[in-house]
């Protein structure tokens, strides 16, 4: 997506350990028009893929799902971050590593909200290790719903999470392909 | 606002203690064509103040927030959370008690995103005792901007939050006005 591609370029700042900063436009401040746009693309995407629910992880998450979810016209369900739980009789749970944090999280999404019926996109704003979408994949296994795709704004190609998606025979789409962030410089893939 | 209110009958669920849970469409799961109704509506009351910026709080204000951006074609800041901070130089913070949870966090924004000539609007989904909406008006005295109003998607106007803010002088728009919870039932204000 190409102008998510020159916001990055104009907007992203890349610290050490490739972390590429965003906060200036989808993880701090949000820029409401591109993720309007980011929505749309993921509609078109997915058109034709009879979505019911849109499933995503809290905080991040949330402004490129509800934007897709209002083109699609379906509910958008932000999963919990929560340190520890005792009491998850009505929730799913699934563990998820931060490796940027080295800490481990439980995401829970309400069992009132997901049946084995229901055909799911998952959307979250970055992939690199993976490790949140295969929370939710975790909980697409114990709800048995369908995962129809996985929808990434931004992913890091050069760390695993991508591939071991693709892996497991899951559709994936990513709007921005980071294939490099060395030496301080944003090298996409080539051109979607 | 008719539509919010009927949502809130027929799918909020009151709990006992004054809680009345809205997962079903506002901060679990979220209906986004409810969400763009919403921020259309804090669009309209806005539209002559010029605002600038639209500042929330993770995660539940994030959808209503977009939304109202988009309209305003504003970008949007959402607050972080955190358990309490060592290094916070290039962070305004706050300090917000919940009192749900009986726990205290500190709210941050980056000192980037606002200066003394915005014009911000705050936005948030609920309006009880009023500590998210005073963390956020802290840090408008920190960074010396401007505090055009305060919209709530759904006030309980019952508690203390509410009287605070307008004994301010601040403008206060809410969407939904809860008189009271009692005996398991929503009573809302005169309508608007």
């Amino acid at each position: 997506m190409k102008e998510l591609e020159e916001r990055i370029k104009a907007d992203g700042t890349v610290l050490s350990g490739d972390v590429l900063k965003v906060d200036q436009f989808l993880n701090h401040q949000v820029d409401p028009d591109l993720m309007f746009a980011i929505g749309q693309r993921f509609a078109q995407l997915f058109a034709d893929n009879n979505i019911t629910k849109i499933i995503t992880v809290e905080s991040s998450g949330i402004a490129p799902a509800i934007m897709t979810g209002l083109q699609l016209h379906v509910p958008v369900i932000f999963a919990r971050k929560h340190k520890s739980l005792t009491l998850t009789d009505d929730l799913y749970t699934a563990n998820v590593r931060s490796f940027t944090k080295q800490t481990d999280n439980q995401i829970t999404i309400s069992k009132k909200y997901l049946t084995s019926s229901d055909n799911v996109l998952i959307i979250d704003d970055f992939l690199a290790n993976g490790q949140a979408v295969f929370g939710l994949l975790e909980i697409a296994k114990q709800a048995k719903f369908n995962v129809a795709g996985v929808g990434i704004v931004i992913e890091k190609s050069f760390q695993p999470g991508a591939q071991k998606i693709k892996d497991q025979g899951i559709r994936l789409e990513s709007l921005a392909k980071i294939k490099s962030l060395a030496d301080g410089q944003v090298t996409f893939m080539s051109a979607e």
